[in-house]
Order: structure tokens, then C-alpha cells, then sequence
């Protein structure tokens, strides 16, 4: 049972992961076997799907990086955070919020992004 | 079928509406049959219990006043919108998020709210 702060890290980390083996335990780390995974430009189901999507995100934005930028905030199973992704320079490119729910072992299995309008 | 902004305003009234049959009426044009409701502080399920519930709330808020504050913002199934409490006098007392999925006639099947801290 991962609490939902760990869970979340370790989350971040998998989006940040490039080494495709170390990416996938990651996400098995953070997502259930069955997770998915949705926002306005990806999709994937399931642990090997989303570890590619990730690395098919990273393919498009070299050097990119995800942050927390605040949460999680929980209540029963669900959770919320808000992330960022930064430039290779560390200039902010996109923020959004993930939602999702959370299983008895602190895992989330049904992820929905959404993206913030550009500031 | 009916657009996410319809949805949503219809949504919002349902939680303004204080007559009992009335307010069932908008959260079966708002919500599907089997549709559940989670926040930190309430739960329901189903049209009749969720009608219910937000009766519930409207005698602890007595007078107070739901409104949209943004969105809804929409991709594929999924729909999220900034939502604020106000009291009689117009102060505002809660601001919130509501996640949701929506179903192929455009009612919402599965709403979790979560409370913005207060400012």
C-alpha cells in the first residue's frame, strides 16, 4: 500500500523516465495492470501501452521535464494534482491536472489529463 | 444528445433548484439513471439519491447559490468545470472542480468533486 504522495512521485518519474525498461517498471509501480490513461492528445491501456505513449511523448519533446506543481489532493479514491512540463531550459511549456482513481494497494488505475490554456 | 455547456448549466441549476420534483427533473437531464456523485463531504447514487442529497445541502447552505465559474472544459468523454458556492448575500464561500465522464446522449455519469482551498 503506497500512499497517495508516493504514488504520485513515482508518477511524475515514469513521465520523466527515459530507459524504457526502468520506464515501464515505473509505470507498473504507479498505475494498476489495467490503468488507463487518457488526455486531449494520448491514449493507453495498460502498463506496456502507457510506458510507449510516454516514450512517443518524450520522442516528440527532447529533454522535457515533468514537475508536481501541486497535490495531491485526495478524498476516498480519487486524487488530483496539477504538473508541469518544462523545457530542456527549464522554461515552463505546458501545465495541467491529472484526476484520477486510486486502488486498495494506492495505485491509480483511470487517469484523466487535462490540459491548462496557456497563460 | 446534449452539448457539455447545456449539460453543465442544467447541472449547476439542479443544485440551485429548491423545489424536490423540479430539482429530480433537472438532475435526470444532468446525470443518467445509475450516475454517482463523490465529494469530500457527500455521496450519492442514482437520480432520487442525488436529488436527495444536494436537498441535504441546501438545508445546511440555506439561500446560497451555485455558479459556473469555468468551463466546461471538454475532451472525449471527459468534462471539468470550476464551479463557486456564494451566500445569500453574494460572498463567496466554496469554490470547487467537478471531474465527469458523459455518456453518448450527453448527461454525466460519473461526477467527483474536489474543493478548492479556501483563498
Amino acid at each position: 500500500m503506497s500512499d497517495p504522495s508516493t504514488i504520485v512521485r513515482t508518477y511524475i518519474e515514469m513521465w520523466n523516465e527515459t530507459d524504457p525498461e526502468r520506464r515501464r517498471e515505473l509505470v507498473a509501480q504507479a498505475l494498476t495492470d489495467d490503468a488507463s490513461y487518457l488526455d486531449p492528445l494520448m491514449a493507453g491501456n495498460g502498463v506496456p501501452e502507457i510506458s510507449d505513449m510516454i516514450g512517443a511523448a518524450q520522442q516528440q519533446y527532447p529533454g522535457h521535464r515533468f514537475a508536481l506543481v501541486s497535490g495531491p489532493d485526495v478524498h476516498h479514491d480519487r486524487v488530483r494534482f496539477t504538473w508541469s512540463m518544462g523545457s530542456p531550459t527549464g522554461e515552463p511549456v505546458a501545465v495541467g491536472v491529472d484526476f484520477a482513481r486510486t486502488t486498495d494497494d494506492g495505485r491509480m488505475c483511470d487517469v484523466t489529463g487535462f490540459f491548462e490554456p496557456a497563460a
